[in-house]
């Protein structure tokens, strides 16, 4: 699966716009990584989902699909904590070799598919792409808001960190993680807007409040319902320009139900046809550029059952992403067929 | 169960308008039929869906309930397929005998529930409503359209293909398929309204829109809202004029948590509430004619539990689509009854 | 678990006045009651929603909870059937015992839970607020509408009757049941709303119908969404007088997917994110007064998950009426905090 070939030319490419053509090709980049959390597992996310059938269900698409196979990080032996955070430098180092390969394949004009992972790893998937794309805006799919910086977090875990990284707006208020002096925070809360929010800490709700970022719990897709929810953020993010979409959907965001292999679930999230709903709003801007599915951990579903509930739902989503429709496609048929005289002479 | 005698008195039954009493007296007829696709075990449906305790629910509503029996179907030894349609004369045969069944139950009176079997069995029943009502117009509620031609289609199964049988407007697009030369097609596509498709062929799609059908797949359900889907569709159909309604449900309509044990089950389905507000609405327009519940194979539930979710699902939307209501029905109590004398001596 | 002093004291406190500050601190009751109906086990929901987590749970909001345990109900051994109502003198007796241990928790400041136990308890519960707080309102979250009269019941069952004994309206229908003379009905049918109905008797129909109540059955919830069904409820109680809230709610409302160790589960209830719909919204109005959790029989779940997720949705529920929010809150924080300068030292 590990092609590193191709992936090695990925991470060398230099192209420096970000390409308005995206659709033209799909990247699948695997990102086996779990240092941002404390359960093993996720890092045998990127094999458990294209176990699943993920290559086979893009090929049905109408472009073609580029597998770069997995990136390989390593774990820093000498890696303390920094405060009460494990990890970081490992955390850092991972993100930063993803940053580039993000950047890479997003540069050679690829809308890219990163399979996680846990979600710190969106720090560098986030990052790379705007390397490329410094217009983009975050659409963020998940239980969890992942804001906390260092000094609300109550676990330490990076992977309930990644936004504070990247937001411009939190800059004065996070201290100095090791292993993240090769980035900076570039991203504005406005161009950022949360979908599914459930489980949200005390520190987490003084930011998203503070900062003004515009976010949907459960409770207002409840109230407003998917379709509006939906309409309020392509507007929010995109009435003043259509620039790229980064979509970082982590798993957890649908109904444990749904997908119970994952290491943070919390009831009461979103069913099976609104999670598809999102993923097709998204893909009708024709705006995606990078899309990030973390967290689905193969190692914790109860049954087997339960596991391949959760992969088969990652591929769903990401051939919802990519164009895959409940209505059908005539791609194959310009007019329906008639019957030929041979046909009826077979009679 | 198989009242060989009541079915064909029923058969031979030649009355020839299309009745406005429909309400009077329901009628079940049973067709244990699987050859319109290859799975086995669909044929076992009628004898699940009476064992799920149809005709003890049907007993509570107001009206005389008259179980025709099953139908008996013959497999034809020389059946070579057509094109890559396998069983042609066979489903052809099962269909006009069904077809036969059906008008003489709706021209008798009856209200008329047609339990499969595979959805290849619509043609029949479709075809013997409109020989005693002529102008009915037709609710398909299934996750797959049914509208390929031997031409488009796949899998060269006719239960995909039923539609494309019945439509004047495919007339030249459809070759003559060996066994169904007793009928021809007489439903235009306005007067055919879809809810629930998910899973549509690439042949099925340009036949949808080159012939402007109105559909509501799973996205148009989760966009409006099944209240406003049954509203639009039944405006749609009945605005002009009020007409006896045909309604075939694939029980596949239904997600797959609700209804495993059917052939061809697609995620992301309509929920229990949904398909019962569907029955229930067009409970409510009074004109409920002929019913098809199709496509409950219980020989693949993984479980005993699966099987009997999926048969009493089916027992359900019957019921409903009779007049079972989740609000209740005063009919036994004109008034609040009131404590007479000697139940208070009683204390 | 059962804290006979502190309840003792509670079951002799004469406060009269309805609190206005209800939201200073919870009492918890149980109730180990089961006689309202035939089934074994209900009289064990107190301790299954305990070892659940409850208290542990409401630790995390911003009151004080105290669990006062559970009350000691008495079978009476000579209780003879009144006309097919078994156990009359049984449960009338157990409700006098619980109004009294409702009023005195309501009455010394606090926002009371009762944990049953038959729905049946709802006569004492309702009964013991109403003498603190007359003007108090009823929300009955239930598949049933509870509503029966002995002379309509089906079973006879009393836990199917409990509002015919509060209702003034139904005085004239009443007969007198032995084992309530301690009570009289005092609630008006314009101060109650049903929400989730899908399982009405025909007498119950007939009663509702009469007294004009209003009510959301499963289908005016799928026709109105869940937000518009909350906003017409608190509407219809509150815009005269903001009043005290009592809610009644009965678990098995829920889906039994959701909740299935319940004695008459019905399909097609609630989700679990409408169901906290609605406790949110009841919490919002910063008048709940009293909340029973009803129906959870821990002896009647298929699997130990099975239970374990009616239980947990128990803590649940009870946990959003009392203020757990989904998208946050920001006690612990009043604002972000920043990095100090040895925190950045320690790089």
């Amino acid at each position: 699966m590990a092609l590193r070939g191709p992936l090695s030319r990925l991470l060398r490419s230099t192209l420096s716009s970000c390409q308005q053509n995206r659709s033209h090709s799909v990247a699948i980049l695997g990102a086996p990584f779990s240092k941002g959390q404390k359960r093993r597992g996720v890092e045998h996310g990127p094999k458990a989902i294209r176990d699943a059938g993920l290559v086979e269900r893009l090929s049905n698409l109408d472009y073609p699909v580029h597998d770069f196979g997995d990136l390989t990080f390593k774990h820093l032996e000498k890696d303390e904590h920094f405060m009460h955070v494990p990890f970081p430098r490992t955390v850092g180092r991972a993100n930063k070799l993803l940053s580039g390969a993000v950047s890479g394949a997003v540069g050679a004009g690829h809308t890219c598919i990163m399979l996680g992972g846990d979600h710190s790893l969106a720090i560098g998937s986030v990052e790379g792409h705007a390397q490329q794309c410094p217009d983009l805006c975050l659409i963020w799919v998940d239980a969890h808001a992942d804001i906390n910086t260092p000094l609300t977090s109550p676990s330490g875990n990076l992977h309930g960190q990644s936004v504070a990284f990247l937001l411009k707006d939190l800059q004065n208020k996070m201290p100095e993680v090791p292993g993240f002096s090769w980035m900076k925070p570039f991203l504005s809360a406005r161009d950022l807007v949360y979908i599914g929010l459930r489980d949200v800490d005390p520190g987490e709700h003084i930011i998203l409040k503070t900062l003004g970022i515009q976010y949907f719990s459960m409770r207002d897709i409840d109230r407003m319902g998917i379709q509006r929810v939906m309409e309020v953020t392509l507007d929010h993010l995109l009435a003043r320009k259509q620039r790229p979409i980064h979509l970082s959907f982590d798993i957890d965001a649908f109904d444990p139900s749904l997908a119970p292999a994952t290491g943070t679930p919390v009831n009461g999230g979103l069913t099976y046809r609104e999670g598809i709903y999102v993923t097709e709003e998204i893909h009708n801007t024709g705006l995606l550029s990078v899309m990030d599915v973390v967290e689905v951990n193969p190692t914790l579903g109860a049954t087997p059952e339960a596991v391949e509930a959760t992969t088969s739902l990652a591929v769903d989503v990401i051939a919802s992403a990519l164009g895959q429709t409940r209505e059908g496609a005539h791609v194959a048929f310009p007019k329906i067929p008639e019957p030929k005289e041979d046909t009826e002479l077979r009679l």
